[in-house]
């Protein structure tokens, strides 16, 4: 039999899905799963989105524009340009969810072997997103003690290499729940305009910054036209992950022409996606405010529950809905792995993200879980209790001491 | 400002989507264009899709599985069983249309700087696929006057380095039409196996074969086990190319499980595509008939036509809804963009896609188009008027003289 190629070899297994047989499992034998793992929350997509596609007059669903279509465009225009993003609808691709857009942005902008750097923890996927594209990851490690907030820029100009093409931040953060400042941005400007580097920024959560954040786009700093990409989604903003629709955006005329090679070479974003999303775009202020004080809600309530835990360290998250939280066991993977294996109460147990995926040195997370407060209160609930007793019960619990040593796990 | 990536600069434009702009200035114009260059059937969905969007009964349009959904998964097994194609629902991952099925095959099999051995003309995204992938297009010619039956394995056989790693066919064939049949299935297994590849079987048209031809699934073929892998869509067999729904399925385990790992990657695939995916799958068998006996039509008129127009070339495709057709013209490119910038019969024109395109050496395809008959009667009679004309008024006329000479234009 031929081999599997090696990138498939070295790609990970994501840490948000990789358990997904596992709590397949305990819901067969009788289990609830809280799922605390994945970013899908139980919030219900924009009615203009759903409405739109009960009332789908088409007769034939037939291929789109290669960039999107412009209808949706344009309104993806018109939307920034209300939250001072200055945008025209032919900087706009539309893709297949963030996801697609990342990698098309990797494809454009990277030659094989050029390396991104990438605060860690990161999103997981930008890793395996890079092994598919041949980019190396050059992570800067960022610290739960300080919130995970960026890294002094001293430390990026230590990791530029000749190979170094680019740097990619999420903000509002995914893992941490980080927010990223203005000025964190236009420092981050500098230092690409210093070394010609691309700027690709991830603001699919920018709804969602807490405690008098504000939040500020990347598109908003000076002097970024030809270096900046922006990648967005309605998957979150709209509670409308399914559809698969993302963005992908930039002032770099060139950057964007080739972009649209490869988005030809698929032919088109999902279609029924594109529009909904265009629905979804007109959703009344109501739908967002009620999403924005839901996760509030939330985020308050799990950060205190998670913080009464003996020897559980939750720093507390100023945007997105996610945050990585500091467990007292011997190794977090394990443990995610035990609650769905041997550990329930009441016929109920959590599903975590291991930290470990969310670092390039997967040591460095080791005792962490990112954890989604995408439930309502009350399954929220019962999912902290279920965390609370298993971490009780947990054979490999460490509480006030042997702190874990961190040796080099790199991949 | 950074470079833009090498990868990207040698991506081509796409031959099918590349006019779209010139296009789109003819309509602006008030020209109606006819659009035989691209594989979008004017048919309508099938029903049962349509009506399945239509109900749409969930409140949180949310991820679905990274596998696929399960029960798409399912009932796609169920429609295998039917044409005699033995695959389970665990040997299947649903992707976002074909496209994202040759990525995954690509990613999965094949290591960067890998070969892979592609009968030209081919389906042009191949190319952009590959090179997105970072692997190496090896054509092997098949010509038009023999209406691009296989060549002989003898011919391949002289192409395998110790890089070449795979082979893909598409069957029925897009552009060609050509059917290959159970014996030149049986030819390539044989070839496979002795040099231990990956083969790639593209089988999205099957469902169209004419004049008593009958479709061979190389899943048919003995002792493929480890080495094929099967491309689908229900993009052409529902007419529901806008779904962005398609399938990736091998028997062989550590494939699938690697090629996963490229999916957890990107979430999923489109969700509502997949509940009218599956709801296409149910569809009546007098939907199938329909469109079968409709693109029968639309062939027997258009080889019809176009055999009847002086100097044009268009051998009998016995599968799909393309043919490569040899017109009298010094560059089919430019008379493709003459014919949506310059020409126009009774405010109308006609858009097809540059032969060129679909070759690895693009001048071998230099007096060649690809004519997709997916519009109905009506419409085709109308086009090929305009083609008709348009060949007599193109100043670039080449009859019965002057054999264009051809040179090297490798990619």
């Amino acid at each position: 039999m031929p081999d599997i190629s090696k990138r498939g070899i070295r790609m990970p297994n994501s840490p948000i899905r990789k358990l997904v047989p596992l709590a397949e499992e305990a819901i067969r034998r009788g289990t609830t799963v809280y799922r605390l793992n994945i970013g899908q929350p139980d919030i219900p997509t924009s009615p203009n989105a759903l409405e739109s596609i009960r009332n789908m007059a088409a007769k034939v669903v037939d291929y789109g524009h290669s960039a999107g279509n412009e209808s949706l465009r344009r309104k993806f225009a018109r939307y920034y340009k209300t939250i001072n993003i200055d945008l025209e609808y032919s900087d706009i691709l539309i893709t297949t969810g963030a996801s697609e857009a990342i990698t098309l942005t990797l494809l454009t902008c990277l030659n094989a072997g050029d390396e991104i750097i990438v605060p860690e923890p990161f999103y997981a996927n930008y890793f395996s997103f890079a092994i598919a594209s041949d980019v190396n990851v050059v992570p800067i490690t960022s610290n739960i003690e300080t919130g995970f907030a960026l890294p002094p820029i001293s430390e990026f100009e230590k990791l530029i290499t000749p190979k170094t093409r680019a740097i990619i931040i999420c903000n509002p953060n995914n893992p941490t729940g980080h927010v990223y400042s203005y000025e964190d941005l236009k420092q981050l400007r500098d230092l690409v305009l210093k070394h010609d580097l691309f700027f690709i920024c991830d603001e699919v959560y920018r709804d969602l910054c807490y405690d008098g954040k504000t939040f500020a786009s990347a598109m908003q700093i000076t002097r970024l036209e030809k270096h900046l990409v922006l990648i967005d989604s309605v998957s979150k903003r709209y509670s409308a992950t399914g559809l698969r629709v993302g963005v992908m955006a930039s002032k770099n005329k060139a950057l964007l022409q080739t972009a649209l090679k490869f988005c030809q070479a698929r032919l088109c974003p999902p279609n029924i996606g594109q529009l909904a999303a265009e629905a979804a775009l007109d959703s009344p202020p109501e739908y967002l405010d009620m999403v924005y004080q839901e996760f509030l809600k939330r985020r308050n309530f799990i950060v205190k529950e998670l913080n009464s835990m003996e020897g559980v360290y939750c720093p507390v998250p100023k945007g997105a809905f996610y945050v990585m939280v500091k467990l007292p066991v011997d190794d977090a993977e394990k443990f995610a792995m035990w609650m769905l294996q041997e550990f329930s109460y009441n016929d109920q147990t959590v599903m975590l993200a291991p930290g470990s995926g969310f670092y390039f040195n997967t040591n460095l997370g080791k005792q962490e879980v990112r954890v989604a407060y995408v439930l309502n209160i009350d399954d929220l609930k019962k999912a902290m209790e279920c965390l609370r007793r298993g971490l009780m019960a947990y054979p490999g619990r460490q509480v006030g001491e042997k702190k874990i040593e961190t040796i080099a796990g790199n991949r």
